[in-house]
């Protein structure tokens, strides 16, 4: 599945991928696009020059400066736009006059990705957080000792917690150490945080929503999602721990979270299907899926830089360490009628593997801060750092490419990085 | 302080009042006005006939369909109107030929409060639940027998979650009975919840938000509160203790939330400040407030309608029954940076008082559904109901009204009610 745009064997941008994202250039207004090699396709562009009038949807929801009215739009307009952005993309095209061969076109709708800026791809109404990574909630419920068991309602259903919306930012925004009350000697102290931590996650972003008072039924789950992104679920340890011992994170969490620019729609991540990482068992009906491959194998990187630009290997996690499927999750989420809005975001909580190199985060791989984590340099001429918690100056990154199988080519989402600043 | 609008001795609206809500009439667009009296007065007409030009603000958020663009512009800007408006409404007014003696812009712009329809007055960006009732925290911590303590953070800050925005509904809104799941003989199942339950609650309106990474001094902090509502927090207790063990509650709450229609300025509260339910103690800096009547003295009652449409009492609270105060909330929520939104809702949990007939939730007034509790009819004709828990058909109602004091007339909220369905 080759496109007459060249793509780089390492891009995460195939043709077979093509994630949505809101990008601006010189400061224009923002306008959607589609990521494919080294370009952005302008959709505003397109849907201004009625390339894709015929497909019985509104495509001034393609001139927004977000993608939620878009999105809201549902699966069947998305696999509709995704199949003609293929049939004009791809390098057999029979619609070659329409883009490849229209030069004028071209100039107006394909834009270098190293001249776009970012944005928020959606408005988030609602954030939350789920916490259905199994090696996660070994490694942090109860105390170092592994004593405590993990939580009792944890194999029967995907639980999870609000978190905060208005703190939601776009890679490459740099995040301010908290301040925080916790504990120090004994005593509630308010300080900049001594444990800031990173969590890799995959969240979703809702497409259609739901009314209040209806569920979502588990087989039509994934229609309700628009795609998936990479987050970082930044948390403040100390604060974390001193705060939520009977209503959850607060401000351990609220300070920030990243999510990465590109919205991967599910059809790109179908050859990647895998099982979850725990062996089904007997849920209750609500919750029974029947597809056994309801999870995706799609590898995570995380890097740290440190202040001289060297790489370090933080981790490698994978979405599929999880015992529920993003589409276990909306139903659970809708079971007793909360609505949902397209472009509220949904997360996985951190996709920690088996092994010391897969930890999600330095609280689990640091055995909450008791022991120093190596991490060797990318180049590996370098050496090693090693970190308790996060260090000002530290820039966390995390990159995810499923390899192409089949044929089909890479599906990435670019970087969801941030870089640690002092407390203000 | 009267009006030459005649306010009745029981409204909740006097002159001195004068809370902002969204209003329509036979479905026109939504727009805002104040309460006084019998009336809402639509400050569209009074922003679009010029009444307000010389004040130095941005008249056009007044012509919104919400008020969020209004809330934003700041306590100065709410202090001038809220004197406009005085001036414009009081019975010695020297502007009688603006509003009082012209007769086609009253018709215009007095509308009566039994012809409209009320919508939410904000489009809430997020929504936070905190826990800074005295009563209600020694009542819930903890098994049946009162064993066990409060949360060990419990005095030294106000704790919060993240409750859900997309299913906050205006007064009136039926809620139905959330299925979800919880244990029943030992197992897990998933059914209709059996132990629904309202929550006693004040919530305030952020007006000026604050920007990422930023924190609100808690000397400044009232100035960021647009107004406060009351707010009916509906639990599923049994759907909430089942999944709350680690990260907090969340389909137990997120299935419906109801605000009273109308935002009362602090200022309007002002005669009813009083000492929070706790003597002061040694905070740490940042949370500790020189006022010593940072409460306010707001009786709440609840009420219950059976389906025979007669009124029981069920339970008077007061929302002097906190430790903490709103501003010690806002400042304490954006301690480590996270932003607020105009619009956004920020509630104190359950305001239960030290007795049996003060308890602002069923959970605490049945001791956990263990006992019936015992309701008496408004009318003392009808007798007695008792409740474990709410049943289909019941209508919860909560009225505040803090009376009037040195001639300022009453401030009150509106109703803020809901009936309760069957589960879909």
């Amino acid at each position: 599945m080759a496109s007459w745009i060249s793509v780089h064997d390492n891009s995460d941008f195939s043709l077979h991928n093509l994630p949505y994202g809101v990008f601006s250039v010189n400061r224009s207004r923002p306008r959607i696009g589609v990521a494919i090699g080294g370009y952005v396709l302008d959709l505003k562009v397109i849907a201004q020059d009625q390339i894709l009038g015929d497909l019985e949807f509104n495509t001034q929801t393609l001139e927004e400066k977000d993608s939620n009215a878009y999105a809201a739009l549902g699966k069947d307009v998305h696999t509709r736009v995704r199949k003609r952005l293929h049939q004009l993309l791809e390098a057999e095209t029979t619609l070659g006059s329409v883009l490849r061969d229209h030069q004028d076109r071209r100039n107006r709708s394909l834009v270098l990705l190293s001249n776009v800026t970012m944005h928020l791809p959606v408005k988030i109404g609602d954030n939350t957080d789920f916490f259905v990574g199994l090696h996660h909630a070994e490694n942090v419920c109860g105390p170092i000792d592994g004593s405590a068991e993990i939580c009792p309602s944890f194999f029967d259903m995907p639980i999870a917690y609000h978190g905060r919306s208005s703190s939601v930012v776009i890679s490459a925004t740099p995040v301010h150490r908290p301040k925080g009350q916790f504990v120090e000697d004994g005593k509630p102290v308010s300080a900049p945080c001594r444990q800031l931590d990173f969590e890799v996650e995959l969240a979703l972003v809702v497409g259609q929503g739901s009314k209040m008072g209806s569920s979502i039924d588990v087989k039509e789950a994934e229609d309700h999602i628009f795609g998936v992104v990479l987050m970082n679920d930044w948390s403040a340890r100390d604060i974390q721990l001193w705060e939520s011992t009977v209503l959850g994170p607060f401000n351990g969490k609220n300070f920030c979270t990243t999510i990465s620019p590109w919205i991967v729609p599910l059809e790109a991540l179908e050859p990647f299907r895998t099982a979850p990482s725990k062996p089904d068992r007997e849920l209750l009906a609500y919750l029974t899926q029947k597809e056994v491959e309801s999870a995706y194998d799609i590898p995570i990187q995380v890097t740290t830089f440190e202040v001289n630009n060297e790489k370090y290997d933080a981790g490698k996690c994978n979405t599929n360490n999880v015992i529920f499927s993003l589409a276990q999750m909306l139903t659970h989420h809708t079971r007793g009628g909360c609505p949902l809005r397209p472009g509220d975001l949904i997360a996985t909580g951190t996709l920690s593997g088996p092994t010391q190199s897969e930890l999600g985060c330095l609280m689990e791989a640091t055995r909450h801060g008791t022991e120093s984590y190596e991490m060797q340099a990318m180049s590996s001429s370098k050496g090693k750092i090693s970190r308790k918690y996060l260090e000002n100056g530290d820039i966390i990154e995390f990159t995810a490419q499923a390899r192409g199988k089949d044929g089909l080519g890479n599906v990435g989402f670019g970087k969801c990085s941030g870089k640690v600043l002092a407390a203000i």
